[in-house]
């Protein structure tokens, strides 16, 4: 029985090799994954039981997507299979001064085009202790967004923490809802809230002088919401960032030193890292909110430092890090 | 100025290496292909000046493609850019007993969306000699008929030759018509007709006892319709098949020995080098049908031996081939 | 909970790419495979519950083997860490005239140097329905052949079908003990014994004139043997091969046709497979031995055109080859 | 109907992958480039129509070399196909403190073996707007310094705009004649000469205090040259270098910022990617000849994160890196 | 000290993977071959001390070379390092039908420029048993045949048994002598002669109605000549060949049973194994001559499926080979 | 003659390609590696002839192991075969703050296995120079710290110049026998040692309050050794390093200025590569050791941009870098 629940669109993600331009590909990587879904495979990683819920077309490339999410550990009997096709985004990846491009290919997929009674949302979480979602979900559909709200309503039923990644991106939203139709009533059953400043106010109207502001407000106006979490980039070029995170757990303001990233190998993913590291934290750490939050950065520099969205790690490997050992030195 | 000019959805392929299942893959093979274009590269490598018609969408992965056919030697000057997506196919390669399997992900593509105005048929064929068409086409869409059947009256118009590939797959009429709705009109624009006695009868309703009878009376329901051709495969595996054609040029049937492949490299595409072939002999051959015919039979064999949808070689290799020299020889 | 439990050594596979002589390979592909394992991974694509038991080092090598299996789907909870080493085999693929060639380094490994008390054997067979082993295990070490002897004797407590590839070379026992010595005991608790006739008279002293009277006296001195199953394989070339199979269930022999495989893409597992096929067929077909053998010799085909130890397919695929259908033929 | 055209050798160029050194390769990565034609493909990507001229052999490699600047959307109906061989560069990449090396093979080639009047260049560049060229190609033989010169003439009779990259080895000079006999003849048809002060005295006994009183006594002695341009190259190590640039436009010196690229992943090519954008600049900024240096400088930084000798990027790309966003972030 | 010594030409190998056509390549495999030193190859592998001679640019493609021979156990202290270049050749690997393609790039190389003073035969040869040549060698320059008329001079001298490869293709020779003003001197200091009756008829004016009435009478004008021997390959496909040999020994002919090879991995180099399985038996077969043949024979057919110019293999490999041991059964 | 002649094991370095963690690797890049034969592989690339003695098993693997010293030129002659295996090492490299990950599996190898006697020391020894060995090999087994005991009393023998790289991790010895029993007996016959400050009082118990001070007792403690060696290695990240050497020649301590490396390719093998540089100054530079101790460092920081644990390289570009040369300017 999985302890961490996790729901949202994966996708087959197709990138260049090394660094080469999608018009030089003659090979392209192929991998599955989403924001969700990479946190339950690190999660999986550390010894978390965990499972995502998803939908994937009744087909090779459904089962093929599914097999690799087995691969991490993560437990996928509650996939349910149907619907048109499978999501997919490009990837090209930058160096120096040249970023890295995304092209997403995700409209129409088996997750937007769900409808929210295939899922047995009760069977799925009654004996769970943690949901997580994230903000691209009601974004795809009606479909999906629903869902999405009974999952919530029946982790909040069986007493599950919920976290949610109130990720935004305006362009997302195209059959018809605006964000502010929906993430309000998803947020009110959240528990632990990822957002920054600029988030809290176009999305709820929730203005603040800082995050700390912003922070208290958003918990005013949703009373469940506990701990409000921020990460800070410092964009150096794609090859080189710093990463810092902030956590207001309602009475305190949390912050982390930075971590230098010098070369990135690949930054997709970072931040579901770091979303899974302050979950296994939150979790493990018994009330250390200060350790949690830098158990999230160190697990997300780590992250920037391997191929693919997931993150492959042991907890002693990230432990390491969020005590200071980053000199890199060979381990035998 | 392109001489001959196909139009049709160009698809990437995203093919597994070797003989990998889909599961199995962690790289895929791109390549951008797709029956009609296949026919304008292969040609292109003979020699010939062609162009193909097509939408794009306009990003970096439409980019890609387009270049993609300007490797093969095709004039790129007429793809239009817009809509929202590039159409998808998935391909795992068989061998011996196992066949391949291919996935299609081309569900709203940029060419099924096109307006049909965005075509301006008038500059693109006024100084050709040659249009081709497949039956895929107006299966995809409304607006993709449309546009196919200006195209084709536009090509009537200024006195080209017009070839049309009347390849049917039942289950790819999705939008609401059926293929008896569209393909009449399309074929009577036609003078070369590649189809079997199945497709004649399943999509005209027209009958015969054999490929003779049913082409007689394809001529006599669409008089322009000067010559009909028909391919016949045995599959001994997936790696050893036998290949010959069959033609009625209205007064007499022409037809080829088999030609023997083994192992097979890549059969898709095996058709449309054949289309090629043929198209180039009836350009080149002066009349010469036979010759024409196993033209195309010696391309399409060739194509089996070389990986992608596209023939990539010379009229004196295919030549060589037509004339019986399939011992493989070392060529220094 | 599983309800099918293999047990036995899980080797990485280090193997020449293409054709490589392993003189000029500088890379080599790795999976992680085993007879036993095989036999859950197919029957795991199948949709059959598995789960494998094994032990493998507790070390990042341990860790990669262990997701690999999970890879498959197979339940790999009841994996033991410790011990010295992770087995390791090495594989060069041949072709035509050239055989392929193995070179095991298996010795002292982490299942080698088992102490049988690690292995909870109540809590993993209780709810299961069957247990395969082979003969390979009991040879390895005495406690490996302790640990083994346990499960078959749990499997028999708690009323599991249990299945054994009596597979046998004289060369893998070490450690003091001889085949004699250790696998009457083991096969007096087996319901489903994979053996030839020569197998038979070397190891047991049973002798026999042909199949059927070998397993006849098999099954006088072992009385819970029901079924006694033989493959055959014609070598043609070491790309081209013929297989069939023979089931004596007590009362009649049953013959399968010969399935021609050309070329043969890789071979290993290819007894592996025909294992999962007939415990498929077995557990599934009400009965009907001559479809579960036929399932079988299918499985084990199929297998021969893919790359790796296991077999990577659906039901549908199997079934459809059993059915004869072995063209090759693209499905789209 | 090309507006561009650019003259000179393109080399197969074999590199090793990654930064294997030449005696660890077993595979080398194949593409076909030159100075000149870096130039001419750079510029088709920003959506100029393009075209090289060169001689290639008439063989499967000379094929494939024309096929390869299709590619890049370059036209490629000028090239002339006979002689004996293709030229050839190998590129081993360094990193760190270990340089890249070259290794040239390029005597004999069929561009250095070329008659002058095999070259039609009235046909090619009556319609044209700018001829390219640079100072490697009277270096390989009288008959391709001679077919140069006619360029150049020609050129000048249709009113076309002349660059000239006046690059100077002088192991290069080996059938008897002298830079100094040569390149004044040439430059003296020349409008926007590339040069540093150390060439300008070299080739032509011209000297200055510094690069604009060497650019000043440069115009004097060849009063068609308007402009001359040099880059700066800060070489901290193979993988991290400053760039920028100079141009004296005969009343001012216009310079740029440097900027940083860490790390390079190809620096080959990039003096060709200024060269471009500074022609892009030059033709497309009504006059601002301050942005089109900083274009030239842009586009070189942008080169060096792409592997091969080709800029592949839109116009778009490279003004964003001029207007100083080089912080990598990613674009979705 | 080495005992096999062979002189002649080493390429660099550029061949395009699997089986792409040039145009398709994006990487090509690099080794280096030539047929004298696949000779001392193959018979490095068996055990022999074998040294090749040839003349390699000083330059780090030079260096590669040299230890590309000695990744195979060939001594290459004798190798001279000066000249312009290497040899090249690019082959296109065929597959059924289609055949593979070699594309030479050899002129003017390093051992083209040789002068033949550079080579001290005596201290090369004074110690050794066996110097080997081929027809090649005269035709690249008058250098390189005086080279090479001077080793076989010094080799009668110190009593080594001489073997040459009569092999011969008119459009080899460019630099004004004819195979008929050379070849007759190399021949008639030779002892074992490879050629085919069209070989002695085109190169000597030698009729003969058949191959021992050839071999007769070229004994009668070679008086040192000994045996004469001819391979004869049937060609079914690129991928299918069936490979014999003659032998004529001054008294009788002896022949082989063909061997069948399908597929064929790569069949470059295959006459140079069988010669090197001719010498291995010649030397260690104490005259049994037939059994030679047969271990020539076998050695080809084993380098049939090989990928690369060189067998790598054991003489107990190629012996069971010899003895018929082709099912290609698994080696454990 | 091989000159220098170094003795230990070999293992296969199994790595993951770029920077795949473990459990990403589908395919590992093999070479075969071992820090003694690193030594005499660096040395052979610039001109020493070398020989490496070793163990290793008489099988496929073996011999691959053997053909790959080869490649280096290093003479392989003297190398044993039997014993049960072939050492093997996992090798994950790392980058930014991810250190590298080695994992062994030498357990029981074939050189671990070796009887003192099947090694032939006189004929190896008396015709050469210098031996070179490293604290890792006695800690296999008591025979192999026996052989090389003999080995370090024959090269005394012999009057060869002796290094030891006093290099100690306790976790490796695991037969009974502490460094404390074996090492000082190696050492008295030493006369450059290779080990730092914490070494010499581990292993020998010896004090100093610097490396001087413990360098001046060691000699003290152990006449025969002339020099004191050691490098120093700044880690700022996996990915950047700096490097210097400190050599204390029994009068005066040398030091080097620090190399800076960014970014790192590989960095296994790079204080073999010092070893080598040193040994190649010493036996080069007319007792110049500051020099030999440069060469050694500028050996080392090159190594760091090679993959594999070999340095391939020439004296020329070693030298550039010991002179200050480390701006990776191109070379053409």
């Amino acid at each position: 029985m999985a302890q961490i629940i996790s729901f949202g669109e994966v996708l087959m993600r197709l990138s260049t090799p090394g660094f080469s331009r999608f018009e030089q590909a003659r090979q392209l990587n192929v991998t599955y994954a989403g924001g969700e879904a990479n946190v339950s495979s690190a999660l999986a990683y550390w010894g978390h039981k965990t499972a995502h819920v998803t939908r994937f077309p009744d087909s090779p490339i459904g089962r093929a997507a599914s097999q690799y999410l087995s691969t991490h550990g993560v437990d996928t009997s509650h996939i349910i299979y149907g619907g048109p096709r499978m999501a997919v985004y490009f990837l090209e990846t930058g160096a120096a001064l040249r970023g890295s491009q995304i092209v997403y290919d995700r409209a129409n997929s088996s997750l937007a085009t769900i409808d929210p009674e295939e899922i047995n949302w009760d069977e799925i979480l009654k004996d769970a202790k943690w949901f997580h979602w994230a903000g691209i979900t009601p974004a795809l559909s009606q479909g999906a967004a629903d869902a999405l709200l009974n999952g919530i309503k029946t982790a909040r039923k069986y007493g599950l923490t919920v976290s949610g990644d109130i990720f935004y991106r305006a362009n997302l939203w195209k059959y018809g809802k605006k964000p502010s139709d929906i993430l309000p009533e998803l947020t009110a059953g959240t528990d632990v809230v990822i957002a920054n400043k600029e988030n809290i106010l176009e999305i709820f109207g929730i203005e603040g002088n800082d995050f700390v502001e912003s922070s208290v407000n958003l918990q005013k106006a949703f009373p469940q919401v506990s701990k409000v979490v921020d990460t800070k980039r410092t964009s150096i070029s794609a090859s080189h960032n710093l990463l810092r995170a902030l956590l207001w757990n309602g009475t305190e303001l949390l912050e982390t030193a930075d971590i230098e990233i010098n070369p990135i190998i690949d930054r997709v993913g970072g931040g579901d890292a770091f979303i899974a590291g302050l979950i296994h934290g939150l979790i493990s750490f018994n009330g250390d909110d200060q350790k949690a939050l830098e158990f999230g950065v160190a697990a997300s520099a780590l992250k920037h430092t391997i191929e693919g969205d997931a993150l492959i790690s042991t907890v002693a490997e990230v432990e390491a890090i969020r005590q200071g050992e980053t000199s890199g030195r060979i381990k035998r």
